[in-house]
């Protein structure tokens, strides 16, 4: 196989606030993802304050070990944005005042019905031998420029800004000016991702053992988190050899089997979304130990209310009797937290609420409540689709917080419905 | 006012996952705030992936810029693991297997009923200079060693081990180091938070303009996100003016009044749990464009279930009208996003619920359904405690996605929770 020639990139999130204000930079994946594709791998990502010297010492690091830098944030209009002045200070460029964003700035606020204020003409003045990168969204304009042979970029940091303008205006520039660099010829890369869910990292690392032949210029990545196992392949989209990626890829799914649920952006709520919508049936839901995580992640998909009948969160007694009609003994005999009180409440929701599929958790997401027999982390899913239709399954999640529990009970609970939806087909 | 001296530090993220995996680092601010009272401050927070060359590579540059380098991550059993590795290469020392540390792993592996993989063994190496941190809670124990003059420690990444471990391991080691290095005081330093909703960025400014003095070495630093504007003050611990922090917090919160609705770790939901177990209250819930968010957050605080009664997702009409009692007539009337739908699914859960407070939220979060008259953003939040203690709120939010929408949406729903019960007082 050839050899795979990349260049390294880094990112640079700029923001007290990203450094101490609990805030978190969420923009470098999609970073990775589009430099991939030129044959830029993202290798280091750097967080700094709203501090100018800091900035610049940032930059100049990063521009001694990386080909191409990115940098999100500190764009806006208040004297805390110091990206502009930064990236002209160690350049050894002034800023100067654009009229082509000047006149962005002016018609976007026109739009808004807003007159600019002083402080919003700032965002005009880039460093002078920078290209401006037009913000198809916001007022704030980004840039680019080469310097001493690192390219690099200024982007705002609010995701719906920054994307359209990686796109649009870095990735062309990119590729144009990596054209005119023909002492190093690069491969472009390709990530391709997995996503599966219930079982642990070491059955998905066994079961992939060895798909990657040795020698391969392709790597696979297996990360761990509470709500699932993610699979990549990342490697040169090769001419010599079409396809590699994508044959590794359904070899992947193959053994792997029904625990991958999803590919690249895909959540398990848009796939329980897609398959509840492509057979035309509709879903409620009964949470107790969730607390409306599973109605909050199934309406994060734009037109759940198309599939979503109704959602009770039956944090009581009174409310599962009440609402789900479930027995009073029932509950009295096998506690809240059991399988015959999930069962009972996944019937109740789906009779009572005309919906096609009933679903139900009921547990102990703790830190208080649990019992030597019933500890925290025990949890009940049922679904009920009919009376020949209906299941329930037990789980034990053991070290991990009240949140993490809630989260890996909405999990287990919506992958039950996409297995049970996948195994009806389409009929 | 006397002159502030601090060290510089840096934490350096350690794993792939957290470059290209999607996951995020979310320890550097608990470990910014324990080190901050130490005199040291977060000033440069890096992320690597898994590459020996590359986690060498930032190592030296961290030393270079910081005193104090905080490395979170890869230590755990896997060939994936290299931040023992790492700093042994950077610091040119070699690995040593300790036996406290293979005592610790097998000692917690036989609590879980486990007995050790060889793999596990890695563990228990750590560099030859390097001091053993116990961890209390999983099986890596972390280390920390002075090299040319920095302080540094590794930790593992998972924040239940890490947090203990900083504050029983590092700090103490830290400080004991600190007082040896009599060629520099360092000046322990503070960090008060306060969080406020309902109102923008720019109103807490002018509202804070002037709290703090010229020339003070208190900072002053405030950060908008979707859900909330939070205020810091930053400043030394000074022997010479006790209490200035306490005082200039004291003064913000006079100023900016109602809108605060907590401080430190508080959160919304938190707050409002506080609030309703002191008046021994109870509540339920109606969501529609939230989709159960409301009930997630409320549910994310434990001993929730005492004053949490119910909570409906009615996203259809039919469970509006079937579950709240919200008359037909009425949404044909006005639409289900309208004031008076709010007014009656508020009252309409309240009475069925026997809570003692109803909230509901009926809105459009998009990016389909929204109209001329009703856009997308449009949103009403009802509270009812009763016939001369009901009230319904409209909210226009712009710009924010169908999540973000969402989110501002129970911000807003649990803060008039929130106004509403402390002005009942506690009676």
């Amino acid at each position: 196989m050839s050899k795979t020639r990349t260049w390294t990139a880094e990112t640079i999130a700029i923001g007290s606030e990203l450094l101490l204000g609990g805030r978190l930079d969420t923009n470098s994946l999609f970073i990775a993802d589009c430099l991939a594709a030129c044959g830029v791998e993202l290798r280091y990502k750097t967080t700094v304050g709203d501090d100018l010297s800091d900035i610049v010492a940032v930059l100049k690091t990063a521009s001694r070990r990386a080909r191409v830098v990115i940098l999100t944030g500190g764009l806006g209009p208040t004297i805390d944005d110091l990206t502009r002045e930064a990236v002209a200070h160690a350049t050894g460029q002034r800023l100067s005042r654009r009229k082509a964003a000047l006149d962005g700035i002016i018609a976007r606020l026109a739009e808004w019905g807003r007159t600019p204020t002083p402080s919003q003409f700032r965002q005009a003045k880039i460093p002078a031998h920078a290209e401006l990168l037009a913000n198809p969204v916001g007022t704030a304009p980004g840039f680019s420029l080469v310097w001493k042979g690192t390219f690099l970029a200024a982007l705002p940091g609010v995701p719906r800004e920054m994307e359209p303008m990686v796109r649009e205006g870095v990735l062309p520039r990119l590729q144009s000016w990596q054209g005119t660099q023909n002492t190093i010829s690069v491969t472009p890369m390709v990530r391709r991702v997995l996503h599966t869910s219930g079982v642990p990292e070491s059955v998905v690392d066994q079961a992939l053992a060895g798909l990657v032949p040795k020698g391969s210029s392709i790597r696979l990545g297996i990360y761990a988190s509470p709500l699932e196992v993610m699979v990549s392949l990342t490697g040169p989209i090769d001419a010599k050899e079409p396809g590699t990626i994508e044959r590794l890829l359904h070899e992947a799914r193959t053994r792997l089997g029904d625990i991958v649920y999803g590919e690249a952006a895909e959540t398990m709520e848009s796939v329980v979304g897609r398959l509840l919508r492509e057979r035309q049936l509709t879903l409620a839901a009964a949470e107790s130990c969730t607390g409306g995580l599973i109605g909050h992640r199934l309406t994060q998909v734009p037109g759940a209310s198309s599939y979503v009948e109704r959602v009770i969160v039956s944090y009581s007694n009174r409310a599962k009797v009440e609402l789900l009609g479930v027995p009073a003994g029932v509950i009295e005999r096998h506690g809240a937290v059991s399988a015959e009180v999930a069962a009972a409440m996944a019937r109740g929701i789906r009779e009572r609420s005309g919906a096609s599929v009933g679903l139900s958790v009921t547990g102990i997401a703790g830190p208080g409540g649990g019992t030597e027999s019933k500890p925290v982390g025990l949890v009940y899913v049922g679904l009920d689709a009919g009376p020949n239709e209906a299941m329930t399954r037990e789980f034990r999640f053991h070290g991990g917080d009240r949140n993490v529990i809630k989260q890996r009970s909405s999990q287990a609970a919506l992958d039950l419905v996409r297995r049970w939806l996948i195994k009806r087909g389409q009929g």
